[in-house]
């Protein structure tokens, strides 16, 4: 067994101080925490938004900042004072070194998984209703990297702080109003969202019986609330296998893959790259088995259409719209002229094999912007699929649920603020002339 | 009333000859002829790909062909002529034109629809049960083009003459071969076309009475036949609106769109383009309505993911696979470093509205290659949306239904042929050095 | 003969007016002026501007403004007053239409040339000291256009009216200073231009002897005169050839060549295209001699690096600065993926050759944004090749030579503004995130 | 002192060994042979080629050789034994490692230079005539590095052996016409180089006197020697200071500048790169001391037209022929839609600058492919300049000077062979369609 670290055994003492009249400045579990509440999301009819239908309202909130910005571990400690006195049932989680970091400044106790990634993840997935993050989009990734062994993936709230980045939809000083909205999605009967299916919501979720958080809260806040909208954003599949067809787990010290096993996921991106290696990676491409090429390049990048205004965007991808279920095939530097950028269908396998012409070495594997280099040697074939979006009863149980923001003045609920990013942050298109 | 066309008066004049012995030469009207049958496509287990299932044999097989080339001329009477023989109970349609060219090379009547492009539109979807082609691209497109009116397009079946196409699939020399497989596809149980769904195929396909063509042909060739695979290719859906809003039909001289009123469908795009005015072109876009951006350029061009191979791909558009249910957004020439190619979801509306900073000039609309240029006038706006896939019971009733060329040797019943298309004909990824 | 057109014969009729008392409102003949004064353009120490230096002042300036633009017009009203006022040796030439125009609202005679192009090129080049442009880029274009037969254009000292363009380098709120600067440069001892070559400037601008117009401007403007900056933009030579290699001269009715004979000269780049024909064109290119390729596309640019910034540009060119002795060879829309821009050294010549699989049509030239579309056939050859700087004793003569606006403030006389261009008009790298 | 190394030891004793007989398997001092004789380049009149023009027979022959191909090293010791049989009086100068591997394979005495990088090239560049690389563009990119400290760098003769590179441009079994080519060039008055400058040839290159060796060959080969022509590539300068604005030398084990100090040569380009990092890398560029941009991205490349075909043509960069005097900067993956290639002239300084940007961590920096990252730091400054062709009296004295093969057959003399090479090697503009 692996020794406690310092962390952990803090939050070992702070749960032996349960008896203690004073829960204050605590730090527990998260196992102890009751499991997460699974949501629905509800298709609309005018648009491809999701609607966000909690059955009872969300409990354990997660949430995830940048590290080492002042600004943002005052917000955080600010925004959960917030829900804590608001939303009196939730309780607040953290990451072990934030909850280190934060918990004497909080008047309650904060809740916390191992030091230790992946018995984190394992911790994690089965107790965290909502996920809330602040920083950039790398935040983000970061938030979505701890649910890469799941399928289901807690809907995520996502704050910018300071420079806006693509993913990050909210800013910061609405938290209040983006909070509750989350909270109160799907709680009642008021909800403008317009179904698909004519099924009564009431059954679904309970009828009749508002729970009694909801019904108090709808006192407090005049008029009806509108719920949360979502967006599905289809992650990819990663599967690395060695040249004897075995897959690589993760060693103790490596993180190719969650001890679990099984695929990890990606929310932007993976990257086969030569590295620190001067010379040309040769990586042979498959396409549902046949061999589409053999690419003399920097590297590979295999993407999600989220993904496509990232890497992908800088190496000469077409941005394409998060909800068209493709995966992008972007080369990074080819030595070729004649190497297009290409866009297949997110159920098609692409295979990415180390070629044997490396001379000798290894190429370098990273997901997420995060390096995972271990075993990436000549011969290992990385699969990569896209994930399918499984809806069975407008339950979708795949993806990461991303809350959009709205633009409310204009009331054009069914907007999913792709064509403002691209204007407002890419600069698209941006006109010649003096400004 | 206009004034009936010499080609017409031929055909009427065959048509009164109906009571003469010697039926050959002749050349009959389209409508005398059974209505189409109406094929199912199967969903499949193991691909993307669908499973042809015709009811009961096809009987009428419109003949489309390249113009202006006595190979290509000489390939449809040999065609035809083949498979009068060996499917006795089907009945050839040819092109108004074509059928004066070629009906006394032929020893049985040919079928054919008045001269007039609009009225044989109307004519031919009712009847057309399959529809061959022999030429290159264009000649495909220009089948499309004629059930550019209708939802339900007849399956295609495509033999590239000379240059190889993109789209064409099968060698000239495989046509017996091809036609079987389609003209089999569906007969009976020995088809391997492992269905996703389990219900009973003879049932739906009306059990126990395989049609008697089908049985005397069975005994003939020797072995299973194996199902016609098919790729739907989804086609965009254009309208075009004056500045009040009105759609703009065709005067008899146009052809903006049919006069049946609605939309026209394209295979491959439409393209705004400054045309040979010498001055840039400004349009504006819009997606689902909000303004995505001004665009000063060339032109724009809405693509199909089939499309993305064509004027797209020159344009600097990624290669997009067929299945993908997208749009690519693409750019002709923009005056802007910032203008990347965009692939929305095939669900969401493009509005391309002809600027009024065009300095009163109109601009060229053209569909798949065809100049439509009738109106398209300063705030003339051209509604795009991806056609949906509709399927209900595994009858899919949208795109065009193209018939696959498989590779019989490796039995990769799943391979499109797309991959190898990108290597044998656009040379994706030719590697530097001397051949 | 041609019959005299109207404004020729409000010109002829001022002519006879000569005698009378009053001067002003006339229109005379640009014939009568003396002719120009050819200017040296030093090279400088530091930098790749050459220093512009009158043997004597300046006397006749040509202002060419753009059309239809009320603004504009009264600008060039207010400027040509200054300049009458204030440099009183100086006589104002304009464009036959403008002078027309505008003359009863100048105090002051104009000077025109014939309204028949052909005749007015005749006319002004040997006339010209310096042109003025009010206008955009394409007023630049068109005042290059009227010297396009001659290899010593006079020097262009151009204002942007409105909208910014990247050739235009002064603001119009400048144009007394800028127009002193150039007037007087090379007046004099105090110039600030450090010479590569330590011959003595007083002999060779005809030492001591000052010209009065100077001496009494000297005693004016306080402070000495910097040396007005000059950018030799180069430019191409186009020769238009027939199927039987004879050299295609104008008709009475078209443009492709002077009637002088000869090659034509653009600033910005010579285009074949294929118009508004919706297919390809297929163009032959030779470099030196040596077919380099068959292009099929949507047409084919050969550009200076001055043009780079221009059509080039959107079709994927780098951007090339102006004194980089090249020229650029740039696809537009080609049918392949490997078809990248190419820069060959100014010297080399290239030969565009309409090709015979063009079906037939022809394609469409065009120079500087003009079309001169007669006679481009099937076999018809494009020759083109650079412009060579030539240089004897420090006078150049080629080029259009462009007067470049400073950067007082940083006293950077060596900048020549590109930079500045390309971030301020280009967006050039505009960063991400909002603004 | 650094301790002698075997291979350094080896050729001591050999040195000890002079009084021997026997010559043959001898490894001597590079030091030991006469200095090098300087050519002369003349401009031709039909093309951009030189002509070479030896004053007296070369004499010092460096083979540079591909490593660890057996193949190779046959070549390499097949060639110099017909060199040395054929032209007695040459010597053979081989690499430190490659003389201790082959010379007891040659029945001759063998030059070569000290182990040590540094100071082989302060022993060879006083001392060869000529460099003969037998490899891959790899190799004739070693060769020009150890010539990369001086101006004045002997021709290259360039065989490709296996796959054909860009810069390679003799196939191997021409060997011994080629090298007949160069020795004998410039040898007499039957030069067909038509000369710019009618200078008496045999005035400048020892009129009448003939060298013994070339007169003694023109005897055995029948027929006139045409004269070698020559392809000067420009290079870059490189010079890489500190945040303090001191020049960053080499430390012994660093590899950042010759110890010799000053500028080095590059023949392709010089790149920053991220390396490693997965995180984007900042770097400020200045133009002429004018901040151009600060670029977010993978890397930057400043590039030779030379190296226009390497990495920069993998990022994006147009094909620059290797004459036109210019520097490319190309970004590798830029984090930007609008960050286009640019080309200035070489005499332009580019300075790249690790911004502070880069959150603490240095980046990456190399040399026509070899990584020379010794103090790359924030803050560092890498000064880049083109070469500037200086020529006085036809002596060129800078550049490289790449042998150039001609096509015989066609007589076309002026064929710099870039045009074969984009298509045959390249593979530009390739058609579509089945080959
Ligand atoms: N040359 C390039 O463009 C490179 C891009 N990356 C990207 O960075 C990501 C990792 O992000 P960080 O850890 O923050 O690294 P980082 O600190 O290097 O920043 C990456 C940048 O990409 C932006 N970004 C991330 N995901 C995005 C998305 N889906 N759409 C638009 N912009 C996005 C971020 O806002 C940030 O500006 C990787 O997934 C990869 O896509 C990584 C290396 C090089
Ligand atoms: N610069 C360009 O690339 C241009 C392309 N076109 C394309 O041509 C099409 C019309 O075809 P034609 O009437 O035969 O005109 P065409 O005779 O000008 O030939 C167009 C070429 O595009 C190919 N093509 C057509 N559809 C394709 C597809 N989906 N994928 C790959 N290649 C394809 C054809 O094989 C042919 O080589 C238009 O729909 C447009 O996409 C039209 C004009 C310019
Ligand atoms: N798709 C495109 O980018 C097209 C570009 N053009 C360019 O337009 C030029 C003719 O100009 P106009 O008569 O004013 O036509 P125009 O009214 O269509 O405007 C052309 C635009 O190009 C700009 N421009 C012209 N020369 C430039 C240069 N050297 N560098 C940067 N920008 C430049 C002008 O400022 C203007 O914004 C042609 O020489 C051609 O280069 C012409 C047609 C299409
Ligand atoms: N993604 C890319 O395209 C990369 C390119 N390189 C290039 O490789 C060069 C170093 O060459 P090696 O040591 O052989 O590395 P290498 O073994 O990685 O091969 C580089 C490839 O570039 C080719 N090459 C080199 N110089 C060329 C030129 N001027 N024109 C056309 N092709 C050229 C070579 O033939 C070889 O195929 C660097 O100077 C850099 O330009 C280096 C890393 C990545």
């Amino acid at each position: 067994m692996r020794p406690i670290q310092p962390r952990i055994r803090l939050f070992l003492s702070a749960k032996r101080q349960f008896s203690c009249s004073h829960h204050r400045r605590e730090i527990r579990s998260v196992s102890e925490l009751p499991d997460r509440i699974i949501p629905r999301y509800q298709e609309s009819l005018h648009n491809d938004l999701l609607c966000l239908q909690w059955p009872s309202p969300p409990r354990n909130v997660f949430f995830i900042k940048k590290e080492n910005v002042p600004a943002v571990t005052d917000a955080v400690i600010e925004f959960s004072k917030h829900v804590h006195s608001s939303y009196p049932s939730t309780a607040m989680i953290f990451e072990n070194k934030v909850a280190s970091e934060i918990h004497d400044r909080l008047p309650f106790p904060v809740y916390t998984s191992a030091a230790d990634r992946d018995t984190a993840t394992l911790e994690l997935q089965p107790k965290v209703d909502l996920t809330v993050t602040l920083g950039g989009d790398g935040t983000i990734l970061h938030a979505a990297s701890l649910f890469s062994a799941t399928n289901s993936v807690p809907p995520v709230l996502s704050f910018s702080m300071g420079t806006l980045g693509f993913l990050g939809e909210w800013k910061y000083h609405e938290y209040k109003r983006a909070f509750r909205e989350v909270y109160m999605s799907g709680s009642g009967p008021g909800d403008r969202c317009a179904q698909l299916t004519p099924e009564k919501m009431d059954e679904s979720s309970g009828a009749g019986s508002v729970s009694p958080e909801w019904s108090s809260l709808r006192g407090k806040f005049m008029g009806e609330a509108r719920p949360a909208r979502v967006l599905l954003r289809n992650r990819l599949k990663v599967g690395v296998f060695d040249s004897a067809g075995h897959r690589i787990n993760a060693s103790s010290d490596g993180n190719l893959a969650p001890k679990i096993g099984g695929d990890i996921h990606a929310m932007n991106e993976v990257i086969i790259h030569r590295g620190q290696d001067p010379h040309l990676a040769v990586v042979e491409i498959f396409i549902c088995g046949r061999l589409l090429t053999e690419a003399v390049a920097d590297g590979i990048i295999i993407s999600t259409p989220t993904g496509s205004t990232a890497y992908s965007l800088s190496s000469g991808g077409s941005i394409i719209h998060p909800l068209v279920p493709s995966l992008l095939l972007t080369p990074i530097c080819p030595r070729s002229l004649s190497f297009r950028p290409l866009v297949v269908p997110s159920s098609m396998n692409i295979t990415l094999r180390i070629s044997d012409k490396n001379r000798g070495r290894g190429l370098e594997l990273s997901v997420d912007g995060v390096r995972r280099n271990h075993g990436v040697d000549i011969g290992t074939e990385i699969h990569v699929r896209g994930e399918q979006l499984r809806c069975r009863d407008g339950v979708f149980t795949s993806g990461i649920p991303s809350i959009v923001r709205g633009t409310h003045s204009t009331g054009a609920t069914g907007d999913d603020g792709w064509v403002g990013g691209l204007n407002g942050l890419l600069k698209f298109n941006y006109p010649f002339g003096e400004a």
